[in-house]
């Protein structure tokens, strides 16, 4: 039985909060769950409303903030005793939303910083494929540079086919992402690690789809920031968090 | 934007959470959501911990009626506008949990019973395919009843590798599904068609996993009791009840 209940602010996408409440039901298997009762209580407070979260960012558009606080004022209430947001651009707002509650919440992109010095220490160069809105945050940028870690991004040219690649009518968004929205990913990898990248961090719920097996296609490690955080949520809400910064 | 705010109670096991809010997302596409904010507000309270359904009902186990009235209590203080439940089985206790809010909570074998009578005005027999639990609850029988129709069960002996198919250790609720048990559930369908059932039930959320594509695999329709409550969910969240209803 869980020790802690996770709340999870979600809805942007509501794709992507299946994606990383899916990614703690599998790391709850992992950590020797068998029955519906060994796993974990969740709230989920899904919020497609909140305003885009790259358009406030780049453009200047409406003010996600309120709704994300809005968000975790009702999963406090509701019982949850720390909070994940199931999105990386957010991750901007992550300061007034934790101001707005009384409970934890866990930063994903430093968590996924933390995750990389912990496990290549040997890393120097980091690449980051994520969308416009996340690199223009530079969140990825200055959580690894805390970890004397060198952020690396794709060259302009390349990060606007990584953008076609997961918003294009067949990207990875869409409902049948095409062969050659994978392929644009894929390249887009094989660029940051011959630029020096030796580990490359899927800071999108979509890029992980362009990779079936991604250590067996990429030559340096791929490193998902969903699955981090759903590892990090899942250790905390059992309890095995000593455990597992001993393991490191 | 979502006229009302779905609540749904879940955790019944996790997996048939992740389905049914999946379908929502599916479902509120289908009619039209292009951007994340044309989507449904949904909160979702997830408690594994509920006792089994089953065990309670056939062996008089723990009983699981206060943690559901729990999750529909927290959901409605949240904010949700009506309810639902990620678990046919957890239809048995409805009117407990039911009379424990004011707010509606829809039932998933009554509509799904209401889908098979408009859609399928001819169908005279409907059969069955679901756990022991439920089939003992007997909900799915006399909400067809209800309707003039009347259902059919497997035999004693294919439900019991129906069960197999579910629970064994390559079954569908498994992490890789054999190819046997996709065969012993499509042999069930089978013959429930043969002994004159006009449409088939899917009433626990595995086994549309066993027909890739139910309308070229099976003779007659296989009507999945997740999707109608997904559909019924949405259409009542965004306010299309009446035009709904004007369509059958």
């Amino acid at each position: 039985m869980s020790k802690q209940i996770i709340g999870i602010l979600g809805g942007m996408g509501p794709d992507a909060t299946v994606d990383l409440y899916n990614k703690i039901i599998v790391e709850t298997r992992r950590k020797g769950a068998a029955r519906d009762q060994d796993h974990i209580e969740v709230i989920i407070s899904s919020v497609p409303q909140t305003p885009d979260r790259t358009e406030a960012i780049l453009h200047g558009g409406a003010v996600p903030a309120p709704e994300l606080i809005r968000s975790a004022q009702r999963l406090e209430r509701a019982g949850a005793d720390f909070l994940v947001i199931a999105c990386i651009t957010a991750h901007h707002f992550i300061g007034e939303v934790s101001a707005s509650v009384g409970i934890p919440l866990l930063d994903a992109v430093a968590l996924t910083a933390a995750h990389i010095a912990a496990r290549y220490p040997l890393a120097a160069r980091a690449g980051i494929l994520a969308t416009d809105g996340t690199l223009a945050t530079r969140l990825f940028h200055s959580a690894l540079e805390k970890h004397g870690i060198e952020p690396l991004e794709p060259s302009l040219e390349t990060q606007r086919s990584v953008m076609t690649a997961l918003y294009g009518s067949e990207g990875l968004k869409s409902v049948a992402p095409s062969q050659s929205a994978i392929d644009l990913i894929r390249a887009a990898a094989a660029e940051l690690v011959e630029r020096g990248a030796q580990v490359v961090i899927a800071g999108c719920t979509e890029i992980p789809l362009a990779f079936n097996n991604a250590a067996a296609e990429l030559e340096v490690p791929l490193v998902d920031a969903t699955s981090v955080l759903a590892q990090a949520a899942v250790e905390r809400a059992l309890g095995l968090e000593r455990e597992a910064k001993d393991a490191t």
